[in-house]
């Protein structure tokens, strides 16, 4: 296979470009006209460290590749824009493999409304998705970064945490999946397979104007710590609110975890941690909307300080050092 | 090493951010105010397959991720902007080596006004370094695609060629230095391991009006062969014009290869090559200059037809399949 015959397939399969591309797939660069502001971010996953082949198809691997780079879009409260793929092909991977991941990307580029503009094909040792996403807003003010959380502003979170890393354990151990059936089983696996970025929720918590935003890339712990130190304050956790996915208790239950570490520290739900102004909240929970984004839980606040506290009914402290891991 | 730790350490080292930047590295994703139009290209390099690391050191290797991705932003005529680059870290890399890597980086990224506006660290297998570049340009119209070239242009290059693949031979195999001598060797591997993008003569030939452009990433033969078809041309090269760099014929011989054979193919040199129209050529020989950026020769012209030929003194044709190369 050849990187240009594989490249020419890849642009027979493409979506058609959205209205700010002027030169898409197939030049030195492509070509843009974004107008307002770009919100740009880079991602990859590679074999054995955020996916193992052998537990997931290369089409759901095109898909999460783009979905954990879309995620950090959903997280500015960007309108998708422009995705740029590198791909990364092991000497094991075909052209008619390399074709269905593709078409995993072209899939949820599609669902998304983003272009696959650009990309490069390499040889690798493991399979490796390297992703370039562009997100557009008409002004940068309307951009949300993870500075702008302020003592008084409370801590919302969209959906249900700890699925992605339930499922996991359940695609390790699939002896786990009598704890809570087939149905449910099957679900989480998905969260871990087919994450979701929650491109809507973060546009309606931005258009509410949310004060600071991060997706649930690393676990809520790591990434409530990324909030607090780039917003000069401290973030204060409640346990008791935290919105578990079904299922993550008894999963955890019967690996011997405790499912508050795995929903705290097992990452990957791409759920969105918002600060917002209390007199805000209503508002963002109507444009957030429930059913298929699955709503918008208050799980705390943020007070003057620094760092994370996380807090157990009662009151006492969770430890919350460990929480970061590297990818 | 954690990803954090690094990234914050990486942060420290950056050259100050360009004035379209508003939120850099750090964020969930970098912050920008385009304006005008931009163009975007990623190119990765892998350990083994780009370069070796027993050959280069780690802040080669990081200056030529990022030259061969600028490159693409010189063969568009576009002004440099931002930079992102998703470090893939093998086992036997260390904090120290990432930080010499990005310290190439940023040192060229200081040289060419490129802001390093995002990053990702990830574990790999090899090296990896990939890039996504955005430049800018007034307009759309103002940046040079493949797809313009005319019958009746001149086909121009910037530079000389052969240099980055005898480069590459002398890396392979040391004794060929003999045949041309320590201080023109060392400027070959130069050719190799420390490429330069040609912004200012991409700027220049694009003020010029080219019609098409693109960098010589695979090798004259190859390149050629994409301008032909995305202009729907045919790009007749004479052999006889080629600038061949100094001690490429004599590398050759030594090796055993043709010395034209060696600049069509070999790659690697990311000189520019540009259709112009015959009444444009003096001005964008001006703009272009010569000194460090080494002048613009004209090597042919396009013609009415498809393909790439490339005509030996006297007429005859040379064979042109297999100028293509996977990297």
């Amino acid at each position: 296979m050849g990187e240009f015959e594989l490249l020419a397939q890849v642009r027979e399969r493409l979506p058609p470009a959205g209205p700010r591309v002027r030169v898409g797939m197939g030049d030195d660069a492509a070509v843009t006209v974004p107008g307002g502001a770009t919100a740009t971010s880079v991602d990859a996953i590679v074999d054995g460290v955020h996916f193992r082949r052998e537990q997931a198809s290369l089409r759901q691997i095109g898909r999460k590749a783009l979905a954990t780079a879309l995620s950090d879009l959903a997280a500015m409260g960007a309108e998708p824009g422009e995705a740029y793929v590198v791909l990364g092909v092991p000497p094991d991977l075909d052209e008619d493999g390399c074709i269905e991941l593709v078409d995993g990307i072209a899939a949820l580029a599609t669902e998304t409304g983003m272009t696959l503009a650009g990309g490069d094909v390499t040889r690798a040792l493991a399979l490796t998705v390297t992703m370039t996403v562009v997100g557009h807003a008409p002004s940068p003010e309307l951009l949300v970064t993870r500075a702008g959380a302020r003592p008084g502003d409370v801590l919302m979170l969209t959906g249900e945490i700890g699925g992605a890393a339930a499922g996991l354990l359940l695609l390790e151990r699939p002896e786990l999946e009598t704890a809570v059936g087939a149905e449910t089983a099957a679900r989480l696996r998905a969260r871990q397979l087919e994450p979701r970025a929650r491109l809507g929720a973060g546009r309606a918590l931005a258009r509410a104007r949310a004060g600071a935003m991060i997706d649930l890339s690393d676990g809520l712990g790591g990434d409530a710590r990324h909030l607090a130190e780039e917003s000069g304050a401290l973030m204060r956790i409640e346990v008791g609110a935290l919105p578990l996915a079904n299922g993550v208790a008894e999963i955890a239950a019967a690996a011997g975890r405790d499912p508050i570490q795995l929903a705290l520290s097992g990452g990957e739900d791409y759920e969105l941690l918002a600060a917002l102004p209390t007199e805000r909240v209503g508002e963002a929970a109507a444009a957030v909307g429930g059913g298929a984004e699955a709503g918008l839980a208050q799980i705390g606040e943020v007070v003057a300080g620094e760092g994370v506290e996380i807090r157990l009914p009662g009151g006492r402290l969770l430890e919350t050092e460990g929480f970061d891991q590297l990818r």
